[in-house]
C-alpha cells in the first residue's frame, strides 16, 4: 500500500478518530458513520472517509464502519506495534504534570524514563516513572529504547537538551519550552506552549 | 490608536516575544534588535518590527528597542488592566497539572477558582486555589469576576461544561478536552490537545 504524503493535520485528525471511537465503543456502539465521526471531531463526512481511506480501510455506505475494526485500522497505522518508548526531560512543575498526565495511559505509548540536571530529582520514581542525571540520556536512551522526547526544561536550556536529544538518535521531539528549537530536518518536533494559548484566549476573550 | 485586525497568530507571538524579553532582561540585557527577538523567535526581523508596530511601539534602527519598554508596552497591549481571571473545570489528573503548573505564575493571569463534580474533589484548597462544585460555577464566576475557563473535564462532558461557561458569561476558553466544542461565535476558543501531539510526534518519529 502506498502510504506516502499522510500530512500532519490528518495524523492529528486520525489520532482524535481513535480516541472519539474509543468511547463510542465503550458505550456499546458497534457502528459508526462518517458523518457521526465527523460530527463530534469538528470535520466533515467527506474528510473522515478520505482520512480512512488513506489509511486503507473503507466502509460501507449502508451500513458504516465497524467501530471496534476501526480503532484496530487505526493504531496498526499509528502505532509502533513494538510501542513507542518516550523520555521526558526536565522534572519541574509541568514535567511532574505531564508525567502524571501520561502515566499508564496508552500501552503503546509510553515515558519510560524521565531526566533532570538537579540531583534532589533524579534516582527517583515520580508518578510511577524513574528519573536520571540528565547526562545520562544517552546511555537510558540506549538502554531503554527511547525514541522520543519531551522537552520541559527552562527555556534557556531547551536548545542545548535537543541537541543532546538529536544527538542520542531521537527523532521526535515534542517541545513545551517557549522557544524555538533549531533541528535536523530529519526530526519531527511539535510545540505546546500552554502560557501563549492563555495569554490568547485571555486577549480574545476581553475584545 | 486603531488596533484592528490584530491576528491570533500575531498575538501568539507578543505573548512569546515578551517571555523571550523577560528572560534578556534577567540577563542583564538592556537593548535589543528585532533581529535578536527574531533569531529566539524562530520570527523574521521584519515581522517582529511589523507585530511592533501594531502594537504601537517603535525602536530605533540604530539602537534597537529597550528591554524594560518594549516588556511594559506588550503587557499594556495583552494583558487586562485589572487581571484576567480564570475558572477551571475538572480536577483530575491533567486539572491538576495545569493548576499546579499556572500556580503563580502570571500576576495579571490567575486560575482563581476550580470546579469538579465530585463531591471528594470540592472545598478543598488544590495547588494554591478554592474548589467548588461544579454547578456553582454561575455564582462564583459572578462573585470572583472570572472571565475565561479552562476545560479539563472527561471529553463527554467537555460540550454540557462549555455550554455552562457560555451562559455564565465566559467568552474564552481554552479546552484540552478531545473534542470540537460548539459555541457562539462572539465565544473565542484555544485547544491543546497533548495526547494527539505525543502521537503526532511519534509518527513522525518512526518515519
Amino acid at each position: 500500500m502506498a502510504l506516502k504524503h499522510i500530512s500532519e493535520k490528518t495524523i492529528g485528525r486520525l489520532s482524535l478518530y481513535r480516541r472519539l471511537l474509543y468511547r463510542s465503543s465503550l458505550a456499546g456502539q458497534n457502528n459508526v458513520y462518517s458523518h457521526q465521526i465527523a460530527a463530534l471531531s469538528g470535520s466533515t463526512p467527506a474528510q473522515v472517509r478520505r482520512d480512512l481511506m488513506a489509511i486503507g480501510y473503507s466502509g460501507s455506505p449502508n451500513r458504516g464502519y465497524k467501530v471496534g475494526e476501526l480503532i484496530k485500522s487505526i493504531g496498526d497505522f499509528l502505532d509502533d506495534p513494538e510501542g513507542m518508548r518516550v523520555g521526558l526531560v526536565g522534572v519541574g512543575n509541568l514535567g511532574r504534570a505531564i508525567l502524571s498526565y501520561f502515566s499508564g495511559r496508552r500501552p503503546k505509548l509510553a515515558i519510560v524514563a524521565a531526566f533532570d540536571v538537579d540531583p534532589n530529582k533524579t534516582n527517583r520514581i515520580i508518578h510511577g516513572c524513574r528519573t536520571y542525571a540528565t547526562s545520562d540520556f544517552p546511555k537510558v536512551a540506549k538502554e531503554e529504547n527511547i525514541c522520543e522526547g519531551i522537552i520541559t526544561t527552562p527555556a534557556d536550556t531547551a536548545q542545548a537538551t535537543a541537541e543532546m536529544l538529536v544527538n542520542a538518535g531521537i527523532r521526535g521531539i515534542l517541545n513545551f519550552a517557549p522557544v524555538c528549537l533549531k533541528v535536523p530536518p530529519e526530526v519531527f518536533t511539535a510545540d505546546i506552549d500552554m502560557t501563549m494559548t492563555l495569554e490568547k484566549v485571555a486577549y480574545f476573550a476581553r475584545k
